[in-house]
């Protein structure tokens, strides 16, 4: 069983460290305590923690346990240098709150007899300030500088505060604090899961292993799924956004999307791989649903999907209208019929009423040679095909 | 009498921030809590402790509150990285042996009744881990790496630890804690004296005006006075000690030690200033025992060296040789008759019975042009005139 647990890891991890001892752990059947970090300023959560969810439940699925790091030590302070609006100050109740939140949408996925959930002001809250000096000596400041976000910053001349160089330290004692087996998190946190490791030593713990996992685009197919780019798919949305947000996804993320969060795996995951991606897609969206709210509602969502799809789609059979290039827009409209005269057709354009291959334009571009749909109104179309 | 204090620090200060704000504060007679920082690993205080110590006397003399900050918060977590050996852990008993050392040593110079001590562990020893995180974000990590043992040991590659970044915010702090109205402390505290001043203003405290003065170098003349280079004059050592040791001091460093540690001021500083090297460093080391150890001491002090000296000093008439340029010292010590042939000259040379001009030579190197006295034993000189 834990030797499969191994191979499903090293499918979707991007890097795992060190690869031979979590092999080692795994195969021996060493109980382990397997950590998350989780930003309670941002409970929501969305398709993209899937990933490294999924990944969590496997862990539990072979018999581990799975500890939940809310981080609410800095939350609680907020940004003491008042310059980011990112690390607002959160209270006591709002971060009951989040972590309630975080909790009613985490058991969609893991289980909760194997999960512990712990906040990290428990111990970073009654350190003193001679600890956190400690805990700093326990590191060099070139080691800190290696992190990406923190080198970039320098070589930009960008400010830095001060403060910000506990970070690392803060989310790497957690895992001296919950004695963390393994600490898994996505590519971004690369740096601080093998910082982990380092402050583990110098408290004389064995090191966790780490794996870091992909980072999963949003529907927009080019940021890293997030709540404020507006790209994202949230697990607690109505069934119906969750399908049709997933039907927007370029093809080119289907799958990766299939592989990472769609919870499919070996064969059933191989018969969706190998559909037209029209389908795929579907299949994926249908399957995401059933995951977060159940068979029924994937299959409701589907129809009602279909069926305004339907009403919005270009219909089978439309005239065609054979034209010579270069030709503009108003002047093809007015040729096929679309329109009677030049005036109405730019009336019709200025009234967003006229849409080329599903867009609204509001200019006379000229069309682009090969096959163009233009549609006026609801109901009329023809499909130009230009030469 | 205020004017005339500011007078004072500004002949003596390298660098005084904000000038004018300062001198107007005294012009006005405000009533001042001024501070300086105290090392407690190393309470022996030496002669170049008196530079920033006079001056505290004379803001005490005008009626101001000197405010002395033990710094043992540090010395009592000793280096958290266990990697330098000039930090060690001092226990509560050694900071209080220590404190008191200082003490004893302080009141030579310093009034008690318009004195404070304090140690830093009353406030920074409270502060909590997110006091500490507050404190850090009152500035940037760049502001802190222009220290520039800091940028230094960034460009060389040489570690720095991650809790070193916590000790100029420390010191800093210290002037929130005693609502610090001026800091003084050597050339080479002015990063650290100046973001107190930032701290101050991030707490939304009026800054405290700082002023710097000269690092007074040791008996050896280069290296700056330090217990660990051996160059030292202690505040406590025996009157005979301090005399000799400071009539070993180069001519160079006279006028420095007179100025800034002589306790000499107006027409009796000019004086000493005027006379010729030896009397004038005569001057210098009555002067400093009798600061230290009495007017009776200082005579003592004087009649014992001038004993001593006299056994060893060249006399004032000896005979003269003239010769031509070059000439070796062996032929030298042949032809003026200080020794009888060129075997003995060089046995003299190999016993280490030879001088020129005071010190012991073991080679057979040519005459410097000019006056060259050459002592042979305890009793023979010549005056060789090398032309």
């Amino acid at each position: 069983m834990s030797g499969e647990l191994f191979e499903r890891l090293r499918k979707r991890a991007v890097e795992i460290h060190v690869e031979d001892h979590l092999r080692a752990r795994l195969e021996r059947g060493d109980s382990l305590r397997v950590k998350l970090g989780l930003d309670p300023t941002a409970p929501d959560l969305h398709v993209g923690h899937l990933v490294v969810l999924d990944v969590l439940r496997a862990f539990q699925d072979d018999g581990h346990t799975v500890v939940l790091i809310v981080g609410d030590f800095t939350a609680m302070i907020g940004d003491p240098s008042g310059r980011s609006e990112t690390r607002p100050i959160l209270t006591r109740d709002q971060i009951d709150a989040a972590a309630r939140t975080y909790l009613d949408q985490i058991h969609l996925v893991l289980d909760r007899d194997q999960l512990e959930v712990r906040r990290n002001s428990e111990w970073l809250g009654e350190m003193k300030g001679a600890d956190l000096l400690r805990l700093l000596g326990k590191a060099t400041l070139q080691q800190v500088l290696q992190r990406e976000d923190f080198a970039d910053r320098l070589k930009a001349s960008s400010p830095i505060g001060a403060h910000e160089i506990l970070y690392p330290f803060n989310q790497a004692f957690d895992s001296v604090a919950i004695h963390a087996d393994v600490e898994i998190g996505g590519t971004d946190q690369l740096f601080n899961l093998l910082f982990g490791r380092e402050i583990q030593k110098a408290y004389e713990q064995e090191p966790q292993d780490i794996a870091v996992f992909p980072l999963l685009e949003g529907t927009d197919g080019s940021m890293k799924m997030g709540k404020s780019l507006g790209n994202y798919i949230g697990l607690t949305e109505p069934a119906e956004e969750i399908y049709g947000k997933t039907m927007s996804i370029p093809d080119t993320l289907i799958e990766k999307y299939l592989r990472l969060v769609s919870g499919l795996e070996g064969p059933d995951l191989d018969a969706v791989l190998a559909m037209k991606p029209r389908d795929a897609k579907a299949a994926l969206a249908r399957q995401l649903v059933k995951r977060l709210h159940g068979d029924e509602a994937a299959a409701r969502a589907e129809a009602d999907f279909e069926s305004k799809f339907r009403k919005r789609e270009v219909p089978e059979e439309i005239p065609e209208f054979e034209t010579g290039f270069p030709i503009r827009l108003v002047e093809a409209m007015v040729k096929s019929g679309l329109a009677k005269s030049n005036a109405e057709a730019k009336r019709l354009v200025e009234q967003r009423g006229v849409k080329v291959d599903g867009t609204v334009v509001t200019g006379d571009d000229p069309l682009q040679p090969g096959s163009v749909v233009v549609q006026v109104g609801k109901r009329r179309w023809v499909r130009f095909v230009v030469k």
